[in-house]
Parts: structure tokens; sequence; C-alpha cells
């Protein structure tokens, strides 16, 4: 027996996810424009932003669970509404640091793309994430949610425990694709930064 | 890169998972009674029911998934709302039979009990189930879901892609407790068959 269970207690019009029964606690961990600024094209629309404040773009809540092969990392990730210029909202994506491992998604709430990529970069997938999509992301795909719609994008994730993060790959290579606006709905470019 | 994204569709009503864009399908499992008939205490209201038809207890959609250490197993399991004399309809319970594997729940609908026990029998560990429950299974503990509720139980579940079951272990020996019926809710009783 290598752990005693827990249960932690999920909102899902929120998604903020709190300490419930025998919990080791939830970890809230946020990410604002400043920190994610090269990762969108449009860099006058960051200073724009920067210089009306520093807008939250995600919060992930974590459930801490050894880093062991056998254990599940979970946890809820809520992308807000709203754009740099024309790009959408977005993570700041990465690959599992152990690369074969793949990831589930549950989306509670939202309307939003989830944008993966192969190791080369070369091959895209996008699935659209609504309530009730449960979206498989299969070991080896870099990983990015983009929030496309009106409200707050509610993701409950699940990935093995020793899965880790790679988000070095992504910060030098970029994204192949850009998730951006389209009257009211969003359409993917070629981003001209890709490496 | 080992297999192409894909997602499925949850109706968190129902807890009906459908095939959604590029999924392999979805497999329905359904559990009667006459198939879990020796898992419950008092065999003569188990007769007074299949006497009157095969109840459904419980059904799970199950997504195939490559049965590999870094993939992830996920369906929904719906568990009827009923009761066979004093004890609630539940699973079948089980072991992972690569022991050391955890499991997530996420409950979207009704109200139940995750019971759970070690590999010997003499801990018993009890998570109360109902919507935003996140219910973490550690590795090595075997888990039974319980419908206590006056409607259908629905979870949504995650576990290691080579997890696999062990369910002879448990219908060798039981489970150390039983959850029965008390009033409007339930209570927990020692089991007089457990070996």
């Amino acid at each position: 027996m290598t752990g005693i269970p827990f249960a932690n207690l999920l909102e899902p019009g929120t998604g903020i996810l709190g300490a419930g029964t025998g919990s080791p606690g939830v970890q809230r961990v946020t990410r604002h424009l400043s920190e994610l600024r090269e990762a969108f094209r449009d860099q006058a629309a960051v200073e724009r932003l920067l210089a009306e404040g520093d807008p939250l773009l995600y919060e992930v809540y974590n459930v801490p669970v050894p880093e062991d092969p056998g254990e599940l990392q979970h946890c809820t990730s809520v992308i807000q509404p709203g754009a740099v210029g024309e790009e959408f909202f977005m993570t700041a994506g990465h690959f599992h640091a152990r690369l074969a491992t793949a990831e589930v998604y549950l989306c509670l709430r939202g309307r939003g793309v989830l944008l993966m990529q192969d190791r080369a970069g070369e091959v895209v997938a996008v699935l659209e994430l609504f309530p009730g999509a449960v979206s498989y992301i299969p070991p080896e795909w870099a990983h990015r949610s983009v929030n496309t719609g009106p409200e707050p994008l509610v993701l409950f994730c699940v990935y093995p425990g020793d899965a880790g993060h790679d988000y070095g790959t992504l910060r030098e290579k970029g994204f192949a694709k850009l998730v951006l606006r389209d009257g009211g709905s969003y359409r993917l470019a070629d981003n001209p930064a890709y490496r």
C-alpha cells in the first residue's frame, strides 16, 4: 500500500478545485501575460495590454501526487476569455518530459481548441473543446489549450505520475500553427516565427 | 508519435460516452445481477429479483486504448439505483492486475460510496461520491463503487494504460465491508462471508 485514498472538490462552473477528504491540498498556479509575452505573435498588442495591467491568462489547480509511474497527476485548467491582438488567450503548451505519456481532458465549460503537434512539428492536430468533450492526447504529442469562446474554458486533466513537463522545446521552436479570431469563430494560421 | 489524437462525447446526465472526432469507438459493457449474484449477502433477495427479471446493475462505456504504460484508459461507469435486500447496487470491484497503479474518478451525477481495501483486506477506506468529487485511488487499493442514492451514479474514470483488472482476488475473498441501506442514508457493516 503506497498511499491513502483522498478526494478533492471540483466546482464545474469555475474549475476551482478545493481540498476535500484527506486531501494533500491543492496548488493554484497562475500565468499572466507578462510570463508568456514571447508566445504571442503581435508584440505591439502585448505591450498595449501590459501597459494597461497584466491580464491573467490561465490558472491551474493541481493536486500534488507522487511522481511515480503508476500514480496519476490530475488538475483543472481554467483559461480566461480574451485575445492578444488576433490571437486568443492560451496556455504555454508543453511536451511531457517523459515523452511517451498520454493525457486525457474532460471539458466542463466553455469553448476552445486543443492544439497538438508531433515532436518534429510536422504534424499538427486539432480537437474542439466544449462541455462533454473527452479528448485523448496520445503519447509524444505537444499540447496547448486555446480559449476561443466568450467564457472561461474549464478542463479536467489527468496524466501519468511521472510524465513531467518540457516547456523548453516549444519556447524555443514555437507552435507551427496559431489560433486566431475569425469573426465569431477561429481560424488556424501558419506561425511565421516557427522554427 | 504513437497514436493519433481523438475525442469522444460524454453526456454528463446519463454518463453515455459516444464516439467523437477520430474516435476508435466506445465499448458498452453491461453487468446484470445474474453475473454478480455471489457478490451480494442476501441470496434469498437475489433469487426474488432474478425471478422478476435480471436487473441491470451497471454499465461501463470504455474507450479502447493501447495497453501500454504511458497510455491512459478512460471510461464512464453508470451504476443504477437499487438494492438487493439491504445491500445497494454496486460494481464487482477489482484490484488492478498491475497492482501498483492508481485511478482517478470524477463524479458527475448521483450519490454513492467508493469502497476500497488494501491487498491484505485489513485496511478499509471509504470516500463519498457526489457531483464534483474528485477521488484518488492510490496504487494497490481494490475499489468498488456503490450507488446509495435515488438516481444513477455517473463516474468518469481514468487509469494507466497497462493497469489491467484482477477480479478474481475479490471474487474469492469478498470485500471486508458491506454498504447497507440505513433509512435514507447508508451504513457500513462487516461482511460475514469475508475470508
